[in-house]
């Protein structure tokens, strides 16, 4: 069964390197034989692994986890094959890097001219941010034919951020198939924006792209600096809606306003939003001409660093220290559940606060029974069990990716931020890894490492765990 | 209640300052009478606050939290008063910075030349260490005649570091003073043994003080890097035995050895050092002149930091990055749970992976139903609860006081590495605030802050809190 994933894995895979290649054909690009040569063997990679018939048909939580991870392992190795062929990054570990950091749509790269790639492959890098934000499993259940739908909410719960996954109609196909359809739109709209105010279209969709996956791989050395200011705030809205809970857009989709409106966790991921600007722009407002202008960037900064995306307008790593504290906290935080960004996500945040605030009650009166409550309804041991679980193998992974990393003899501002912007698939740190800087520096142990942390963040810790921790694959 | 708490307190406090009074009157030292003239100050207040007779005598659990809460601002306000006075330390947010640092047992400093203070005031800065160490509350349950041992469990509890506090005998007042018993035991152990290696009286009094209570106030500015390794090494292993759960003490006492080995938080206690030691000679080695001299300076630091004592017998600061972050996430770990040092704790680490397991479990076979065991007992859903919420309140409050210390335009490694000294009741951290730098240079607002963390840090959180949180003052 697992096979049966993989296997159409690779044929989707195939198919979207048609679209680098169609772009290749466009600008008249040698890379064009690379990509449909890539294209053909993830084909026959494919139909390979569709010999081997699966035994069972039907899948446990298990199965599902291990699916999504192996799954996601092989996208990113065969995504990386064209950069290395196209000697565009011949290291193949590089190559695997920058891969891995477009389908988590990390956005931490490790070039420092990303203009001497190809309009093929700098498309391939921004596609996929798009194909990783929504997930490649979402993905696949969507065009599948509709079989076992009892199993596949396996896969579905082990690729989606968040605590639990609301099912927005009962067939996991169908809820599929609505959210790349609000993807898709509201990708569109971001594009047809950018090119009414006037942005060369090739970079109106590479850049939409990654806003909608909050990628951060952009086209220009210097990510988005070079825009006009119009254009900026375009994505800096952009950005922002993309780390709303889709949820929230399904529900206005079907005119249940006071529903959509009532999502806690959309009210809480704004107005930290407008807090985090508000001081920002009130802490670098003597940096700029005018306070208008802090406001411009403080705003673009803040919607890429908490949605996760990672584009700049600004080096904000010169920015005082105050407004970089703000950033790094952001960095944790990230955006809602179901959305597009990473991080620990708004409502795990809204979690812990409320758990603090149950323990601060029972505490003084050991005798009372509370229940944890969100959006009115109480939250059960399993979910917030989970949560906790999800806390603590958070602080074990970062505090040991941090130990490894740090064999690099960089500065601990440096380590502690690359570890911060990967795990959390943000992108720039600070320091060395800063909005102007990338991750080339960093020894192969250390970027295996921040590659691991990239899918753990992305598949939001347990599945990548799982497949690492031997004593988990006995029955 | 309350009332009647802190009157014995302030008596408590006036008979503490009679030490330092002693040790001016042995140096034929001037501040003799400021001395006197605290304690008679406390001796009156206590006094005072004794006749506002409590009106009823029985104490919940909330109460407990206040009354620890207050009780420990009362005696670090008061103790603050005769460096003001003495004209040593003028500033009196200084002087309570100080103060504080040293009943919490961090041993952060605002001071940058030790040798300016009388020897009454070393002495009283060492002293501080040795009573906060084992808590101001336990001394007052052990020596007060025992009534209502019903409610001053909620005392001792809300004091005492760990998660559970197990009470060694049934009875609260007997269990105090067998762990004075101990405490004093071991410090007069050292005290003797240096003072046997040649080290002067006076140092070995203090320093042993300040082992004892894991402090990290020394008597030079050099800390403890002028003295001879074989001194060095014998507070080495003081340190170390002064990290350890006290119960293992206690069981050794009544011959229960089995039992005490079977600790098992004091073996992974133990197996953490030896790694940590092992990890860091292996990174410094080529700074020292010998394997034998890394390997000295190795297990001096990690003994220092993870017991959260804080002296240094060298500058860590400019050692490399990988032994430096080794050292900042000994920071957090921190000594055993029911011992005299600070930071998380490693049982509750051990909780933190054990939860981790348990998830990985049950997510992978969702039916299955398991509990959490720590030697061998399973542990209640409450205890489970309070440590997860402990970490969630452990993270926001670290969080919230990064934010606010980084408005001092210090750089990122120094306000993370100063938060982390203080909440976790270290001293010394990295950058600025090194083993050679100190806190002076923080603004009044980042003094408060870190001044509230060091009693959070000591007080586990909770009862602080509460006392600055209004709506859990409600009945």
């Amino acid at each position: 069964m697992i096979l049966n994933i993989l296997s159409w894995a690779s044929v989707l895979e195939a198919v979207f390197f048609l679209f680098p290649a169609l772009v290749a054909v466009i600008y008249g690009e040698q890379v064009l034989w690379i990509y449909l040569f890539c294209a053909f063997l993830c084909a026959a990679l494919g139909l390979l692994l569709r010999l081997l018939r699966p035994r069972e048909n039907t899948m446990y939580a298990k199965e599902g986890f291990f699916a999504v991870a192996l799954c996601w392992i092989l996208f990113s190795a065969l995504g990386a094959v064209p950069f290395v062929l196209t000697k565009e990054i011949p290291n193949y570990v590089n190559a695997l890097f920058e891969t891995v950091s477009g389908f988590t749509t990390t956005g931490a790269s490790i070039l420092s001219r990303v203009e001497d790639l190809s309009h093929a492959s700098l498309f391939w890098r921004s596609f996929t941010h798009w194909v990783g934000g929504m997930g490649i499993l979402v993905f696949i259940l969507a065009i599948l034919p509709g079989k076992g739908n009892g199993s596949n909410v396996h896969l579905m719960r082990a690729e989606s951020p968040g605590y639990s996954v609301s099912k927005l109609v009962p067939k996991i196909r169908q809820t599929a198939l609505i959210l790349y359809a609000i993807y898709f739109g509201m990708t569109l709209a971001e594009i047809l924006l950018l090119i009414i105010c006037k942005m060369p279209v090739f970079d109106a969709i590479t850049l939409s792209l990654g806003t909608a996956g909050t990628g951060g791989f952009g086209v220009r050395s210097d990510s988005i600096a070079s825009y006009t200011a119009l254009q900026q705030n375009i994505i800096t809205v952009f950005m922002i809606l993309f780390g709303v809970n889709f949820n929230f857009y399904y529900l206005m989709i079907i005119r249940k306003f006071r529903s959509a409106f009532g999502i806690s966790e959309v009210k809480v991921y704004l107005v930290i939003i407008v807090a985090a600007i508000a001081l920002i722009t009130w802490d670098i407002n003597a940096l700029f001409p005018s306070l208008g202008d802090a406001l411009h960037h403080a705003a673009f900064q803040v919607g890429s660093i908490i949605t996760t995306t990672g584009f700049a307008t600004t080096d904000f790593n010169l920015w005082p220290s105050f407004s970089k504290t703000i950033l790094v906290v952001l960095m944790f935080i990230g955006a809602c559940a179901g959305s597009t960004g990473g991080g620990i996500k708004v409502s795990r945040i809204m979690l812990l606060v409320k758990g603090i605030k149950n323990e601060l009650a029972v505490s003084a009166h050991p005798r009372s029974v509370r229940k944890v409550k969100m959006d009115g309804h109480s939250l059960s041991p399993e979910i917030i069990r989970s949560v906790n679980s999800y806390f603590a193998l958070y602080i074990i992974i970062f505090a040991f990716s941090l130990l490894i990393v740090s064999l690099n003899e960089m500065d601990l501002t440096t380590n502690f931020t690359a570890v911060a912007a990967t795990l959390n698939n943000i992108g720039p740190g600070l320091a060395v890894v800063g909005p102007t800087g990338n991750f080339a520096d960093f020894s192969v142990v250390s970027k295996l490492v921040l590659i691991f942390d990239m899918l753990a963040g992305r598949l939001e810790l347990l599945p990548i765990l799982m497949l690492f921790i031997p004593p988990s694959w006995k029955r």
